[in-house]
């Protein structure tokens, strides 16, 4: 990997950073190779077509045009190097050169720990993934996970009020799966949404283990609350191990198979997981090496959603804590925009979308085109 | 302890070292330093009203009695050091001196594993406990517990048709608690019954760690499956750590406080199971040091049960496996003797007794004073 001072790119070296890396034929080892032996990224899309196995640069335009969309939804281009970059993730051999990330960029420099898990969880799992998520939260360590659903989900919302990134396999714009919607637009808002692949790429099977190579590389540590043998969650402390990365694992009973994986992590010295506890005391000595972090709160929505236009609520406005049955007050089975929502309640935007994800992910409202939502 | 040679004592020893074990005052580790001192169980006797601290030793008459009642039930009274006595437990320092037994003797031969775990035991830790208790059944291991409800009862059924064996906190003749009746007397025919207190003695709470002791000091391992944090169980696997033995511990929710201890025990290094297989490969080299065992099948009867009075069954006479189609058309919700169903089934005593507990585990009969019982 190329070394490289922690400093700001120049707008003309970030351009030529990304034209470099979306070249077809560059993945991240080809990338920093090609920096180390050129120099930069411009000398090195000079030369590439003069390689004795030319590869035709990414264009300019492209570039550009990548580079104003991600603006466009308020995110923005980290380059490896850049102080943005999230430092765990910095030590890996073949870190992606450039992320795409939506939401709060200081989210990425807190210590992170990524919660994983099954798909088709259990009540209990996702109850269990929560708790872990908010444990870790209130402790200052920021959830990472991949906005699956199940565990994913489950953790990403109960780190979501002090801290949630989401690692997606498609480009950072790309909601999968769908039913994630809700989570996606509060993640991107009150959390970080972060992506290697290019705005607009829809997520292939084979996007899911590079994917998975980030979150355990951004983490001190990976959680998986429950898993079968041989799945993705598996796949993600594949990677922790070989990066040295801690691993955790929930137990289970046998008798069920979505405990097969944690278990067989168990057997092979994962370290037992009941609590946030017993993550933080096993990652002490890592945490205390970490500068403090200072999370502000979230900022009001960036994305160009229906809610971000409501008011700022006004001083002495319904928090989200008490505001929820005011919220359920104000749903019924008729279809209600989300940002009527926002001006009857007086609460922030972000507060209502919480709430809803919430009620959503407890199967009790329904979401409808058009930014609608109603009582099931 | 003393070095003994291993041989059958003569009749008087026997009777001797009852009396000098059943003296107020003299626990085992008094017992084995008075053998040390005075060179027999007769000479310490003749020695005790001279001591510094005198004691009045148990009468001849009261160990005649004592060994006749034994006797009469059809069992036996094994002293420290006779071939008889469980060779694992022989190596532990306070281990009985003398230690009533009913059943199979050849069971203690045999490597033994202990499955202990909660009385509160959810349905899938008893499926668990029968499940494990099953497959070292399979192995050639004899499996001990406690007689008490849920994992243990749940353990002695699985292993009931190759080897189980019950250590009671009182005398081998009590059945504690009452409920598990059914499984006390097959354990009694078809497996085995031990106790280190004298016949007729009630369980008291004080009793219940010294019979654990037991359990673990006559096992290569104990295994936990359900546990609540500080529960009995807990204290079983102190005795086989400080005995050497392995503990084993199956994992469970976190959310589930029955599972809490095997949790704690399994972050505490013992050797996570989910099948007989993980015990098995764990003790490997142990069960490859022992003897090979030779268990012969179930004797009928010895116990003063009604069922005993039943005639041997004809040749070609309906076993168990296919018995209990039969059995179940023979009951009804109006009680039955059950000498009278082993006569119309036509199948040995302890085969309908295995079914009937069988039955009534699954909560399907209920049973009557009288040994009668019905369809619930």
């Amino acid at each position: 990997m190329a070394v490289l001072t922690a400093r700001e790119l120049a707008p003309q070296e970030r351009l030529d950073w990304l034209r470099l890396s979306r070249t077809e034929g560059v993945g991240p080892v080809s990338f920093y190779a090609l920096l180390r032996r050129f120099g930069s990224a411009a000398a090195a899309i000079d030369a590439l077509p003069q390689l004795s196995r030319p590869a035709k640069p990414a264009t300019r335009r492209a570039a550009e045009a990548e580079l104003a969309a991600i603006a466009w939804l308020g995110g923005r281009a980290i380059c490896w190097g850049e102080p943005a970059y999230p430092p765990a993730l910095a030590a890996v051999e073949d870190a992606p050169p450039v992320l795409t990330m939506l939401g709060r960029t200081e989210l990425l420099q807190a210590p992170v720990v990524a919660v994983v898990g099954a798909r088709n969880a259990s009540a209990n799992g996702r109850r269990l993934a929560r708790e872990l998520a908010a444990g870790l939260g209130e402790a200052g360590v920021v959830v990472a996970s991949g906005m699956a659903r199940g565990i994913d989900a489950a953790a990403h919302l109960g780190a979501l009020d002090k801290g949630s990134v989401a690692v997606v396999a498609g480009g950072a714009d790309i909601v999968y799966p769908e039913e994630n919607r809700g989570l996606y637009d509060a993640l991107a808002q009150q959390g970080a949404v972060i992506a290697e692949l290019p705005l607009g790429t829809e997520p292939q099977a084979r996007h899911f283990p590079r994917r998975n190579r980030i979150i355990s590389g951004m983490s001190l540590g990976v959680v998986v609350v429950e898993a079968a043998a041989k799945s993705g969650s598996l796949i993600t402390t594949r990677f922790a191990l070989e990066q040295g990365r801690e691993v955790f694992a929930v137990p289970g009973s046998p008798l069920d198979p979505r405990c097969r994986g944690c278990n067989d992590l168990l057997r092979n010295g994962a370290t037992l997981t009941e609590t946030a506890a017993d993550i933080l005391t096993q990652l002490g000595p890592l945490l205390q090496d970490r500068p403090p972090v200072r999370l502000r709160p979230p900022r009001q929505p960036r994305l160009a959603l229906a809610a971000a236009a409501a008011p700022p609520p006004a001083n002495g406005a319904i928090g989200e804590d008490d505001g929820l049955g005011l919220l359920v007050e104000k749903l019924s089975p008729t279809p209600v925009a989300v940002d009527e929502l926002v001006r009857q309640c007086q609460m922030s935007a972000a507060s209502v979308a919480t709430l809803l994800l919430e009620l959503e992910l407890a199967g009790r409202i329904e979401r409808h085109p058009g930014n609608l939502v109603s009582l099931r």
